[in-house]
């Protein structure tokens, strides 16, 4: 029997592909940088997170947060595109596009009614600050945020999951992981968590190539966390 | 400028005693069990709270969570009382009165007003997962669940506050601890957080002498936490 629900969020909860590119193209604008296209730096920006976060899983870095990974990110990314007139304090600022990405459509919803059956809480790879921003920011509510900070472990490191799942007293069996990525779903159907797969297909632009179809032995697929909820019965 | 308020749950936002005291009457029916005083069960029970977490402040016992310390001090009060016939089970079953707690009348809407313009969170020594149980049980929303367990610290060590506030990214000037004791609030200045007493004169019973006036130095003093909302102009 399932007894709580975890969530990515990046991708499964919010847009941060359109959020972002509407920041990068409005900090452009207000910095008087022209021929920024919004998109394409939002794609690069995001590109550089799981090479980032490698480093941090194979302990050649210590603990490290996304605040601190998005920023050298940005630097790197306004670098390579020849954009280094962006100032320190407009990077500080944009960086924060990150904590008020907006939710899909369905998540607000989505979450009030799956939230009436079961715990739900957030397994990010965002710190517990950003994903708090991101619910006040979205009006989404949640029982507790678990994820990588608390159990000082990036997905897809089984301590990501497992480490949740203890905080919530429950079994990994009695946990389902929600998430519109293969990687995530694999990575917890390993540790013994039950799997929801939620299709996301726009999540990288309307060209996407990934996650348009759900991995293999998934326990439910969704269109969205509405349809979701419908389906687990909340 | 105050961005997050950190409460204490048992006693603050939940009537612990009526709870209890309830549940331990019912329990001890079902086992036909007579001459049993609920409220002094639950006294009894909660006398033995502040010696337990100090053999784990103190370093004398590593960290432990409320539902052992809860179950350890119901074997004990049970023995003292003469009242052994109580079952493994039913024990197991009176000692989850703890995730049952019922909130005092203002703590659902106050908490709901609160949020809106703060960031609300619990710094109880309840673990995470007690503390969701309540939240549930009481329709209370929270913006995550901060606290002894994540901080592995029991209220009034330092960390229990410094360790919720930086997991919030915040200052401690920035953040301001509500609880119905003095010596919550008294630890919680000294760490440079600001402080609101919330009036609790029933907490212990009609006869309850502790608590009854705010500690000297109190940022703010409230009736309940609907009060505390209009003060803090939420």
């Amino acid at each position: 029997m399932i007894r709580a629900l975890l969530f990515d969020v990046f991708g499964t909860c919010v847009d941060w592909r359109s959020s972002v590119a509407r920041e990068v193209a409005a900090a452009a604008g207000s910095a008087a940088i022209d021929g920024v296209d919004g998109e394409a730096f939002a794609d690069a920006w995001r590109a550089r997170y799981q090479p980032q976060m490698e480093t941090v899983r194979n302990g050649s870095r210590p603990w490290t947060d996304l605040d601190v990974l998005h920023r050298e990110a940005l630097d790197g990314v306004l670098a390579e595109q020849g954009l280094e007139a962006l100032g320190d304090a407009e990077r500080d600022a944009l960086n924060r596009a990150w904590h008020r990405l907006d939710p899909w459509p369905d998540t607000r919803e989505g979450l009030l009614r799956l939230r009436r059956r079961y715990v739900v809480a957030p397994v990010s790879n965002g710190h517990v600050a950003l994903v708090v921003a991101l619910a006040r920011h979205g009006g989404l509510v949640w029982d507790t945020v678990l994820g990588a900070e608390p159990a000082q472990a990036y997905k897809p490191a089984p301590e990501a999951y497992l480490r949740s799942v203890a905080t919530l007293r429950l079994t990994p069996e009695e946990t389902m992981m929600v998430a519109a990525h293969a990687s995530d779903l694999v990575a917890a159907a390993a540790c013994g968590l039950r799997t929801a797969f939620v299709h996301r297909p726009t999540e990288h632009g309307p060209g996407q190539t990934t996650d348009l179809v759900a991995p293999a032995g998934v326990d439910v697929e969704a269109h969205d966390l509405i349809d979701l909820a419908g389906l687990l019965g909340a």
